[in-house]
């Protein structure tokens, strides 16, 4: 493994050692929720997000460990919107990751319950801040606080989602499709992306150069995981797979075919690496998880 | 109308306003989720979450305008919790407030969805502040932020509602119920008194002796309002009657008895009002409030 990708798996274990930290354990009460939030945050998963947060935050000279909160934050809202969507009423899924979903496991009622108390939890550990501290990082935070909100919201993730939803078995055009995307999943990629840029103080320029980054890498992510629906199985995906295609869904393959999806995901990486180059050697990580998402298998 | 009650039909109006200004507007996309969202948030209802907020706040001596963006969110954490509690894997309820429950007229996926972004929209509008705004600000929302997801989460509304769930038809003592109760409602009512008290700058004593208060109230709520379900209609609650009975849920009046849950109704009132002594003429509006909690008929 490349230095580089040493540096990345360690990001990953400190990621996955913040997470089992920010949920009391499977004993507290009630243990219930406690087990079936832990079962779905706990499952496992590359963790782009966090990463992607702690790269951000190192791409512009900071911490990672002060972008650590943030990672975890990310990782919820993207547990709390799998754990949803699986749902009978939404995707009615029962695989994710390998595993039976959270309602195959605990019931509907508990995975509707888990999945609030992880978006809950998320914005609890961001605006959780051990005193004193100086105004500049609270500002910092709330800041992230807001632009994690937003991204999550009616114009962003779940915004996305109900969208989605109404798109199945009706024909989506283009833009339509684009938006979807855009909100469903490329809002909290990008903010995971500025996030961490935003609480390692940058601005101006860099900022503008990571937005780029980040919107071209969410739009990429989505293409991928297209492709990946049409031509991969469940057994590599770790979820159903072809899944689309019987939901009559829309994606980049159904509206544009399969030879220009992959044009697309191509061009969107290049887009996304071009941005890096005014950060020099620090964007090197952003870098490489970018073409990881492209590049990407299952 | 008493004075005091004039201040207070103002608060709700001021209040009404701010949560119709803290959406977006229905035709905004994605418009079946803004319709959802307007449509269980705008339904009426008493406001009292929002009303404890402005009259804790007041009480300390802070102008009640600088605690509305807390008063907003305590009544969408209210509304997401009645919009998810109603859905059929939970409480299966097709009445709230006199009108159909959000599912009954979206669909269960748009119900979960606008839950959702309820929630996600209380930690936005928390956490949104204009510059620039001086550090003690930023400390009080963000503590006030902690707080609110705190009573949220796992050991707060969201964890009383699995327990609350768990424990129908099974035999519950004294304590669980309490422990449920003191979750599933209290947490949020104290929440409105503390959150409200800590954003006017108070400290000490006034906060110890509205904690107090906040408690007794909260738990007096949930005495009162198994009083309610016990005894009145569903043309006077606006929501289905009688149905704690029909699934077998523990409530004080099935535990204790109607006499016994009058006469502790009764008692936390006397206990909430003897804490507002100290603030003298200033806690008089939270003392309507607690009067009206206990005095309500539907």
């Amino acid at each position: 493994m490349s230095d580089l990708g040493e540096r990345l798996e360690g990001y990953r274990r400190e990621v996955e050692a913040a997470l089992d930290a920010s949920l009391p354990p499977e004993t507290a009460w009630p243990a219930t929720l406690h087990r079936a939030v832990r079962y779905s945050l706990l499952a496992g998963g590359k963790r782009l997000r966090p990463l992607l947060v702690l790269a951000s935050a190192e791409s512009v000279g900071a911490a990672a460990a002060d972008a650590m909160p943030l990672a975890c934050a990310v990782e919820m809202i993207h547990t709390f919107s799998l754990v949803h969507d699986d749902l009978p009423a939404m995707d009615d899924d029962d695989l994710r990751r390998g595993k039976p979903t959270c309602h195959k496991v605990f019931g509907e009622a508990v995975a509707i319950l888990a999945g609030d108390a992880l978006l809950s939890r998320a914005f609890e550990v961001l605006v959780t801040l051990p005193d004193p501290v100086d105004a500049e990082r609270l500002r910092r935070r709330l800041g992230v606080a807001a632009l994690l909100a937003s991204a999550v919201g009616t114009t962003g993730l779940i915004g996305g989602q109900v969208e989605d939803l109404e798109s199945e078995g009706v024909a989506v055009d283009a833009p339509t499709l684009e938006r979807i995307h855009r909100a469903k999943t490329g809002a909290l990629l990008r903010a995971c992306v500025r996030g961490g840029a935003l609480l390692g103080g940058a601005g101006g320029d860099e900022l503008a150069a990571l937005d780029v980054y980040g919107a071209a890498l969410g739009l990429a992510f989505q293409v991928v995981d297209d492709i990946l629906d049409a031509t991969e199985d469940a057994t590599r995906l770790g979820k159903t797979a072809g899944k689309d295609e019987a939901a009559r869904k829309a994606t980049y393959v159904t509206v544009h075919g399969l030879d220009a999806a992959r044009r697309t995901a191509d061009a969107l990486l290049a887009e996304a690496l071009t941005a890096l180059a005014p950060l020099g050697p620090r964007g090197e990580t952003l870098a490489l998880l970018a073409r990881r998402v492209v590049e990407r298998r299952a």
